[in-house]
């Protein structure tokens, strides 16, 4: 799909859209149980499904399990396959990195070699967020600039660090130093273009400075080398306001969302510490916005964790505020969501199609009487990909001018 | 999709086709109420529902609400964004004017003036066909030629009159001369591309004998003006029967639809005035066609004036002729949908899919039992582009060999 090819037919008739994106919401029904959206008591979301249309979603094609990148891409109507905005500027913009153009950024795991320099451990023993985020803190204090260029390193989780070069005529076209495997040694930075050639340079002083300062790091078993891959630059992304016509702006909790809807060009409000906190956010800016993206976090983290229970226990109390949500938002249409599914059954992002609501004065009525995926699979939305939904929407906000007459 | 690629696959097995457009067939179920179509008693389309496969076309992508040019290229397996067909062919298709290649049409816009020459009514003060279809012939008597173009005038509806200018070497890239406001003068035409700088002369000649025509009209207040936009020259469509093998004839009492068939190069019968005179005309020609598309008006035109009961009444009266329409076509498959929908609580078309039935010996029976939005959204069919329609048709027919061993 092209949304390109809708510019013609954008029209502003003062109309307010809300996306609410339960993050990992979907899951799949499983014989003796349904999944944790149908086995739990969400009477307000059901309303909503009762009366609205449904369907169900699928971010980047049939089996594609994504990451929250892609996701939200597909759900902010860009196709995710034609932006990919790679690991290292994802990894950037979920630690709340401010990455400018011209930046280069990378993932680097903290690892352990032997005494002849071969990678023992890609995790340095599993290295924890007590021990790494201090450690990279310390890092950071140790290297400021190599070479003329500034060095950037910020903590992700356990193993995971960010890299940044900021500097002049840097290009990320060097191929991942990482090995990817054990007994052997990590790699030299190789361009993968005669540009990139200063870059890789860089990069091999970065990698003995980090050596260097991880050797002087008291006590034995610690890293000894990070293993930097995935160098990407942020990549200019097409406007979502000039796509749409809509003045976005997202409420979310979490870097990694804020930063997303930051790369396509939206307001990002807060940060919001809970979401109570997003729903005040909402009533507070609603007039200055045609699209309010809020994002709910927590059913997701009960799926990566494998606690069924507490996906249903998150997606209920969700469904608890959106009364308040609703209220808040004064949004003539409103979709309802995730960016990709988390079945606790599988402890993190799946390829299963993720439920969808959409809800309007004009939107239709169809026979889904709950919000589920086997309801939502019934519905006169249907089996879509996840950019569509944006274009749904502003059909059902009267936002498209008739196409020929 | 790219119907070019089944060319290898056409066989010619005998089989008839029969295509019957409800035109604005189409709504959504409200929640006390459903769809008009949901509320119709048609026991005829239930029963081709009950015995055949269901689903839901959308004409032109996600959230778009389509034009009758746009829906019936797609009913025809056209992509309906590849083949735009302009608003100035559309307009000349919509009154019936046989517009050659090498035509430039355009829509016009009766307007008045003030003394220094600045538009103050685009509508000419929403002028009726009474004044307007009358002052149209007249301009037409008055202005033959003009520096050796034919100028051609038909009056369309209201304020909105069909230019065409018929000669040699005119070409369309011509800027729009509606400045599409008021308190500013219209514009002179301009050439989008050299080629078209004649034409953007013989356009201000045509516009400077109007505004002689029509200051020279008796009274005061009348249009002062005929504001000229959307340029364009009939483009050559892709021919159907290439493209499918079909003979195929239109059966449609309304110049836009059998004109737009007639563009795709089908033969166009009759006209006939009423639907017992369409079912007529097929029942005389079907042995001489492969395809037949039968088009019905009625549930449209009162959806656009928002008469939800006469929807259905016009529904309901199809319904009853269908028997008659299956006897004088005795096609091996049927097909029953709409070129995009018409809930009469918008008044006028709409994004939302459209029900489509497909009727044969061997095309499947769904659990469908009724025609309806919701009913067909349970379908074999699914949910899927309206250009889908056509090679299904052909599949189902037996017209489409084998594709690899």
């Amino acid at each position: 799909m092209d949304l390109t090819r809708y510019a013609p037919l954008l029209q502003d008739n003062g109309s307010r859209l809300l996306l609410l994106v339960i993050d990992g919401v979907g899951g799949y029904p499983e014989v003796d149980r349904g999944s944790e959206l149908e086995s739990a008591d969400t009477p307000h979301l059901d309303r909503l499904a009762a009366e609205g249309s449904t369907g169900l979603l699928e971010p980047a094609g049939p089996g594609v399990t994504v990451g929250s990148g892609p996701g939200h891409l597909a759900l902010f109507g860009y196709d995710p396959w034609a932006h990919d905005l790679g690991r290292g500027v994802l990894a950037a913009v979920g630690v709340g990195f401010d990455l400018q153009p011209g930046d280069v950024a990378a993932r680097g795991n903290l690892a352990t070699l032997d005494a002849d320099g071969l990678v023992t451990d890609r995790r340095a023993g599993r290295i924890g967020d007590a021990q790494a985020a201090p450690l990279t803190e310390r890092l950071a204090g140790r290297i400021d600039t190599v070479d003329g260029v500034e060095v950037h390193l910020r903590h992700i989780s356990e193993h995971r660090v960010l890299v940044v070069l900021r500097g002049d005529g840097l290009d990320p076209r060097v191929a991942d130093m990482d090995p990817q495997a054990t007994g052997t040694a990590p790699l030299p930075a190789r361009p993968r273009d005669p540009a990139a050639e200063r870059t890789a340079e860089v990069l091999d002083a970065v990698d003995a400075a980090l050596r260097e300062a991880l050797a002087a790091e008291e006590g034995d078993g610690g890293p000894d080398v990070l293993l930097m891959r995935g160098f990407d630059a942020v990549r200019e992304m097409p406007d979502f306001t000039e796509r749409t016509g809509l003045r976005a702006a997202a409420v979310a909790s979490y870097p990694m969302y804020r930063g997303v809807a930051s790369l396509v060009g939206m307001d990002v409000l807060g940060p919001p510490r809970t979401f109570d906190e997003q729903i005040a956010l909402v009533e507070q800016h609603r007039e200055s916005y045609d699209y309010l993206f809020v994002h709910h976090k927590y059913a997701d983290a009960a799926g990566h964790d494998g606690d069924r229970e507490r996906k249903v226990a998150a997606i209920e109390e969700l469904d608890a505020q959106v009364p308040d949500l609703l209220d808040a938002a004064q949004a003539d249409v409103v979709a309802v969501t995730g960016d990709h599914s988390s079945p606790a059954a599988l402890s993190g992002h799946s390829w299963h199609p993720v439920p969808v609501l959409l809800h309007g004065a004009h939107v239709g009525v169809d026979d889904a009487r709950t919000f589920g995926e086997r309801a939502c699979a019934t519905g006169l939305i249907g089996r879509r990909p996840t950019e569509h939904l944006l274009p749904l929407m502003l059909g059902a906000a009267g936002r498209l001018a008739k196409y020929g007459a």
